[in-house]
C-alpha cells in the first residue's frame, strides 16, 4: 500500500527564535539551517526578512539544499497598495524559496489588531499570495489562532484559508497561536476544515502551552493535514512549538503512522536525531534534557532493580523502540538498587567484559554499595563509575599522584575601599618521577583550582589540552553547612563526546577535586594513554 | 448538570522515586506528602515498604491528613501462599489506608518474567485483593504493560482486570508502562475495556516516552476512565510520568474538560499550584523549567514586540488562561505590567504596608529586576527578599561591617602519610565600634567561615546563640567552574520558625557567605534587635 507523505516545516530559526534567552546570530542561523537540511526536514523557515538586519543578512542568500528556504512575514496591510507595502517588498526581494505569511483569521482580533475590515483582510491574504507566486516563489499562509477564530466565526475563519488557497497558496497552516487548544478539538476543526481544502493543503502550528503540542500535531494529522510545523527540541515561546524531535521518530517509528504515512527524513538521518538534538542544545547554550523523549539521556534509562532485570531478559519491557534506531542508547543505572544483573548489564555496555561469576564482581558490588551509602550517585557519572570498575577489575594506571594541593579565598577592601574576592590554588603532582608545582587564580576556589591542576600535567598535557569542563553541580546531601556535599562534572573534549565524574566530601573544595581528577584520569583512559 | 468526578493518584513518591539522579529521604517524603496533600490529590503513593529502608520507615506512620495514603508493592509470588510472602506482609503492616498492587497483565511478561502460569498470575491477583480488604485497607490494581497486553491477547489482560475487579479493587489502573502508546490506541482500549469493568473503576497510568503522557490521561477519560496517576513536574523514570502539574489546570480551567468533570483540587489551591512546583523542584534540588507549562517563568512571557502589544490590548490573545488562575504571572519581556502589582501582593503578604503610589516601590522593583537578571531567586528566599524590601523602604539597622574574610583548604600528606584536608577560616568584623577577629576550623570551607563568623559576634551574640543552618543547597546557573554560583541557605532557631537566605557570586564561598550574612540579620531583625 503507497503511503501518505507528511510534510515537515521547521520553524526553529523564526518562532523558535521567540525562545526567551534565545538569541541567534547570522552564524548560529547558518549552522542550524545545515543540520536542518542534512536531517531532511521539507521546509526551513529562517525568520523575517525586513523586521531585522540578522534576519534580513541571513536571506541575502540561499541557506539550504534540499529543503525549500522559506521567509516568513505578514501579508499586505490593510489601506496600502502592495507596491508601497515595504514588509512584502522586503519579503519578495529575499533569496528565499518560498514565503510563509501569518494571516488573521479571527474576526475580533482582525477588527482588534488590525483596525482592518473583514474583507480587507481576506482582500490582503489574496493579493500577498498572488504576490509571491508572481515572484516565482511558493506560498503558504499561516493562519493565526485559527482554531480560537473557528470556534467564534467559523464562517470568517473558514473564507480567510479558502481565499489564501483559491489564490494558490500550496498550503493553508491552522494555527494554535496561544496553545490552549485541545486534541480532539483540533482534530474535528481540522476534519471540517478539510471538507473545504484538501487536507494535503493543510497544516497545523502547535503550541505546548497544555503540554499537548505533539498530541495536537498528531491530531491534526488524524483530522486531514500533512503538513507539521515545529522546532528542534521544541523551542519557542512561552512553553515552545511542537516537539519535531519527538514527533519525527513517533511518525517513522511507531506502526499506527508508519504503517500510513512517510516524510523526507532517511532511517540513517533518524539514528543522528539524538547527536543532532544535543549540538542544537549547545548552540543555543541550554543544558540538554535528560528526561527529553527519545533523545534524553534518561530516555532508555532504567533504574529499579527488578526494572533492570527485565530489561535484560527482554528490551521491548521497558523500551518503546530501539534506542540505536534514534542514536540514543539504553542505560541500566546502578544505585543503591542495583543488583549483579544491574552491574553486569552496565559494564557490558561500557564494553568491560566480565565472565558472570568472576569474584571480582562481587568485590565491586560491595564497593559501590558503600560509596553510595555515604553519597555516591553512580547513575548520575557513568565516567567515575567506568574508572572505579576498571580500577576494582584491573587497568588503570597511575598517571600522576597529588602531593598536596592549597586554595585560599580572600575577601578584603582594596586601596580603593572596594569590596574584592580573590581565589588562589597550588597544586603539586608527580607525574613520571618529576615534581610539578603550579599555581592559578580563578573566580572561585573550584575554578583556582581546576586552572592549576590543568596548566601542566607535564607528559599528559597535550592530551588534556581539549578537555573542557561544561557543568558543575553541587548537591549537599544532608542539612546545615557540615553536610556531605556531592559534586558532578561532566566535561567534553573536541570528539563532542561528553561524560560525568563524581566526588564526595564534607568539604566541597575536596569534593569538587575529586571529580576533576576522575574527569581527566578518565580523559586519559579514553585516549589510550598507558602510564607516562 | 451535575459534573463527574475525576480520582487523582499522585505517584510522586513511589514512581516519580524512580528518576534519574532523585534519591528522597524520608524528612523529603514527609514534606512532599505534606504539600500533595494540601494540593488536595485523592491518593499520595508513598512508595515500597519492605523493599529499602527508607519506604519501610516513612510507612511507619500515616503522612497524610485526607488524602488516602497509599503504599506500592507486588501482587503474591506464584508458588508461595499468601502468609509466606514478605512482601504482601511489609504491605499489609504498613500505616496505609490503601494498598496499590502492581500486576502483570501481558501473557508474554507473565511467563518470561515472573516464570508463573496465566492462571496463577490472575490468582495471585485476586488473593492479593483479597488480603488487603480483610485487612482493612483500600487495594488498587495497576495493571502493567497493560496496552501492550491488550494488543497481544485481550481475553488475557482483561481477566486479569476483571479478576481484580471482583476481588473487590477499587480502581483498576491501566499503565503504558514503556511509554509508546498513542493516545488513538489509549481511548480505543480503555473504551473497550470499560464495557467489562465500569469507568468509574479505571484508572490511567501514563509515562511520557513520546511526549504524550498528558494527552494519553485525557484520551483514556474520554475512554471512560475516572483516575489518573501522575507526579508533581511530571518527574518519573526515563522521559517522565504524566505531569499533574500540567493536567490539574486543564482539566479544572479548560471549559471542554470544567464542563463535564471537578476534581477534589479547590479553586485556592490551585492558585497555589506555581509555588508548588517550585518549591518541589527545590526540594529535589532541579533548576525549575522556564518552559513547563502553566508554572514555567515563561509560560506566560511574550517576547515578540507585536505579540507584546497585542497582549496589552487583548490578553486573551496569546494567554490560553490567566496566569493567576495557576498562581502564576504574565511577563511581558518590554515592558512588565505585572511586576508593580505583584510586589504590592507579596509585601503585603510578608507584612510590610506601602501605599500603591510609593515611588520606592519603583526603585524596589527595579532592584529586584536587576539581581534576578543576575542570577538572584527570591522565590526561594523569602527572608532575604524581606531584607531587601526593608533595605530599600528603610528600616535594616547597620548592626556590623565586615573587614574582611580569608577561608584556607590545605589537603596533604600528615606524618603517618595519610591524606589530610584542613579548612580554616579567619574573619574580621566591626560591631558596634569594636574589631573582632575570629578564626575557626571547619570540615569544609564554608563550615569554616559559618562557625568563625558565629563564633563572635559580639552584643548580638546572645541573640543568635540558638540559630541553626537546617540545609545549604548550591545551584550553579550556568555551566562550567566559572559559571555563577547561588546558594540558598535555610536556617532555624528555637522558636521552630525557619527562614531561607540566597547569595549569589561566581565564587561559591562569597556566594555562601552572603546568604550566612542575611541570615544572621533577618535574624536579629525578627528579634527586634535594633542598631548596637
Amino acid at each position: 500500500m503507497s503511503r501518505e507523505r507528511i510534510t515537515l516545516f521547521d520553524t526553529t530559526l523564526r518562532d523558535g527564535a521567540q525562545t526567551n534567552g534565545v538569541d541567534f546570530s547570522v552564524a548560529d542561523k547558518i549552522l542550524i539551517a545545515g543540520l536542518l537540511d542534512e536531517l531532511g526536514v521539507d521546509y526551513v523557515e529562517g525568520g523575517y526578512p525586513g523586521a531585522n538586519p540578522t534576519d534580513t543578512r541571513f536571506f541575502t542568500e540561499k541557506r539550504t539544499a534540499r529543503a525549500r528556504f522559506t521567509a516568513f512575514g505578514m501579508t499586505k496591510r490593510a489601506g496600502v497598495s502592495l507596491s508601497n507595502d515595504p514588509g512584502i517588498a522586503a519579503l519578495l526581494a529575499s533569496q528565499s524559496d518560498a514565503i510563509c505569511f501569518v494571516a488573521k483569521t479571527w474576526d475580533h482580533q482582525v477588527r482588534l489588531a488590525l483596525g482592518a475590515t473583514l474583507e480587507e483582510n481576506v482582500e490582503g491574504i489574496r493579493q500577498s499570495v498572488e504576490a509571491a507566486i508572481g515572484a516565482g516563489k511558493e506560498a503558504l499562509v499561516d493562519c493565526e489562532h485559527f482554531f480560537d477564530g473557528y470556534k467564534a466565526n467559523p464562517a470568517y475563519a473558514l473564507a480567510c484559508a479558502r481565499a489564501a488557497f483559491e489564490a494558490g497558496a500550496r498550503w493553508i497552516v491552522l494555527c494554535d497561536t496561544n496553545g490552549g487548544s485541545q486534541p480532539e478539538e483540533i482534530e474535528a476543526i481540522v476534519r471540517a476544515v478539510s471538507e473545504h481544502v484538501p487536507g494535503d493543503h493543510l497544516g497545523i502550528h502547535a503550541h505546548n502551552d497544555t503540554e499537548q503540542a505533539v498530541a495536537n500535531s498528531l491530531a491534526a494529522v488524524r483530522g486531514g493535514a500533512r503538513q507539521i510545523q515545529g522546532t528542534l527540541n521544541g523551542i519557542g515561546e512561552r512553553c515552545g512549538n511542537a516537539n519535531l524531535t519527538s514527533i519525527i521518530p513517533t511518525l517513522m517509528l511507531k506502526p499506527l503512522y508508519a504503517g500510513r504515512f512517510e516524510t523526507g527524513i532517511s532511517e540513517a538521518a533518524l539514528t543522528g536525531l539524538t547527536q543532532l538534538s544535543h549540538r542544537f542544545d549547545e548552540i543555543v547554550n541550554r543544558a540538554p534534557n535528560r528526561q527529553a523523549p527519545y533523545v534524553g539521556a534518561s530516555a532508555f534509562a532504567t533504574k529499579a532493580g527488578i526494572h533492570a532485570s527485565a530489561i535484560v531478559k527482554d528490551p521491548s519491557t521497558y523500551e518503546h523502540v530501539r534506542p540505536e534506531q534514534v542514536g540514543n542508547h539504553r542505560r541500566v543505572l546502578v544505585s543503591d538498587q542495583a543488583g549483579r544483573s544491574n552491574l553486569l548489564a552496565e559494564l557490558a555496555r561500557l564494553g568491560i567484559s566480565v565472565e558472570k561469576g568472576d569474584r571480582r564482581l562481587d568485590a565491586l558490588l560491595a564497593e559501590v554499595k558503600e560509596r553510595e551509602a555515604i553519597g555516591y550517585s553512580y547513575e548520575g557519572a557513568d565516567a567515575s563509575f567506568e574508572l572505579l570498575a576498571r580500577r576494582t577489575l584491573g587497568g588503570v594506571p597511575d598517571y600522576f599522584t597529588v602531593e598536596s594541593f592549597h586554595v585560599t579565598v580572600e575577601r578584603r577592601h582594596n586601596a580603593l575601599g572596594e569590596q574584592v574576592s580573590v581565589s588562589e590554588a597550588v597544586v603539586k603532582l608527580i607525574v613520571g618521577g618529576e615534581r610539578l608545582l603550579t599555581v592559578a587564580e580563578g573566580n572561585g576556589p573550584v575554578n583556582a583550582l581546576d586552572r592549576a591542576l590543568r596548566k601542566d600535567l607535564g607528559v599528559y598535557q597535550d592530551v588534556i589540552a581539549d578537555l573542557e569542563l561544561v557543568d558543575y553541580k553541587v548537591r549537599i546531601l544532608n542539612g546545615g553547612t557540615e553536610a556531605v556535599t556531592r559534586v558532578l562534572i561532566e566535561s567534553r573534549d573536541d570528539t563532542g563526546e561528553s561524560w560525568m565524574t563524581i566526588g564526595v566530601s564534607e568539604n566541597v573544595v575536596d569534593a569538587s577535586f575529586e571529580a576533576l581528577i576522575d574527569s581527566i584520569i578518565y580523559k586519559l583512559v579514553r585516549s589510550g594513554i598507558r602510564s607516562g
